[in-house]
């Protein structure tokens, strides 16, 4: 089958209800929500949409809620003309959905409703869409699902990048070493990187053993450093005022693989990938400020020199 | 001007959020949802709901944000015809919405989003609206717009009914006196009753020196008292195994108004109302199973005989 498209993205669409409360309210009692926003957001849908508005023809798997199909998100992944056909929807359950609430101490308090995400676990991967790009990006969602997936996405010898993120704890040794052995790029921010390399027992470059050619460890403000058998490439971040940084790390990986998949090396995938992060923190919400190519090739020029 | 409606609510129109988890989080971390839930609710749109399902021609404002206007909520408004016309749309804030969380030990917590209500407080009651209605509900909203709304009522020699609920602490003694002496009837449950009799320092009858003819007190499974001049009419509830008592009593208050405004005795209405809330109380949710008006009689004649 041609490639229809240049990344399939697998993972979560989510919603995201964003509160501040002076404090966080005792057992039977209530408090008022000072503001109150609204966002989109799910590690996978981060993703696609950032490269897709980079002009990635993109595709992406996500278990969501009836209600998901007539909805502003969707909307707005057509306007990006992200392919939805393969998504996943349930009958009975809502699009995964997370409230966090911030008190007057900066305490976080996070609520997630997995919703129809759980049908991940029942569902099949669909080998025509797979098949039909050239790469598959392994966000957050089921581990189980991002197993058969990358299983079959190597045996078509696409690329395939694997970001755990925030599911890593639902990976013991065994089910993470069988999602590893499929990739071609392995991401994770140090915490995550570090929790990878004790559950496997080696050090960074002894990660590339377990399957993937290229390890990226994001580190925020600290910059990024890409790992192959050949180099060891360190990167700074491009420096931002962030407002917020939620959905950086999901957009790096974005700009990563746009330029990845567009055949640039391996150094200028990790700036470009900085400058697109760059944008996601100056704005609240992990969608609200995408930029366009032009203006992360601008900003990356304009940091790293031509 | 002719009257066009039966009932008038002012009052929230607001969605609830109803969740179920293990246990709260501590600050700084995050808990899965076991279910969520989406409901209608807004003690004015639980009023008005159930009004209008019965038969009353019934028009409500509240304050409520753009999104609204294409939504699943209005849709089931307009249904059941009310007429939303006087509705006060923000531009900036979105519609009003609680979060509930209970635990396993079935401990409650709720977090309050005004939104869009706090618009309630700069607007200006709509004059012809109230004049082309028979009875104006006073639901939980803001104590302003209420007083000012139940003055013009009075003026123009309205029924003019008082539920001031969970908002009767934002109620001092001189701004309930201004909302109560406007009122045909106040209605309240028995800590409601029992809080404003403390705050204008008298007995239940005493209330009625402050404005009210009729006193309507709620006791839940206790069933209702109506106090008046001339008599104190008590009514058993007609019990059912309560899924959810949450929006009873705004159904109760629906279905006094219903037979009150079509002209029935006192003692009628309160039966009429326990029975309307009696199907209330029977699902999760406020606005999930408001009966029709063949139900509520044939449940009422069942209870208390014809």
């Amino acid at each position: 089958m041609s490639e229809k498209s240049d990344l399939l993205v697998i993972g979560h669409t989510a919603i995201d209800y964003i509160m501040t409360v002076e404090e966080f309210p005792n057992p039977n009692s209530s408090t008022p929500i000072n503001t109150l926003k609204v966002f989109h957001g799910g590690a996978g849908a981060n993703v696609a949409m950032v490269a897709a508005t980079l002009g990635l023809n993109t595709a992406i798997i996500s278990a969501v809620g009836k209600k998901f199909i007539n909805s502003d998100y969707k909307r707005m992944m057509k306007e990006v003309n992200i392919n939805t056909e393969s998504m996943i929807i349930s009958e009975t359950e809502d699009t995964p959905t997370a409230f966090g609430m911030t008190n007057n101490n900066k305490d976080q308090i996070f609520y997630f409703y997995w919703g129809a995400g759980k049908e991940f676990a029942q569902a099949k991967p669909p080998k025509s869409t797979i098949s039909s790009c050239k790469a598959v990006h392994l966000a957050t969602g089921d581990p189980i699902f991002n197993q058969k997936s990358s299983a079959i996405a190597k045996d078509m010898s696409k690329i395939v990048s694997f970001d755990p993120g925030q599911d890593l704890n639902m990976y013991n040794r065994e089910k993470l070493k069988e999602v590893i052995k499929n990739c071609t790029i392995l991401f994770g921010n140090h915490h995550e990187i570090e929790r990878i390399e004790k559950l496997l027992n080696c050090d960074v470059n002894g990660l590339r053993n377990f399957g993937p050619e290229i390890i990226v460890k994001t580190c925020g403000k600290d910059g990024s450093t890409v790992y192959t058998k050949k180099e060891k490439i360190k990167v700074d971040s491009i420096y931002r005022p962030a407002v917020d940084p939620t959905g950086a790390g999901d957009s790096y990986r974005a700009g990563f693989l746009y330029n990845y998949i567009n055949g640039k090396d391996l150094k200028n995938c990790a700036k470009f990938a900085s400058s697109v992060s760059s944008f996601i923190v100056e704005k609240q919400g992990c969608q609200t400020n995408i930029p366009k190519y032009e203006e992360v090739i601008n900003r990356m020029n304009e940091f790293y020199g031509k």
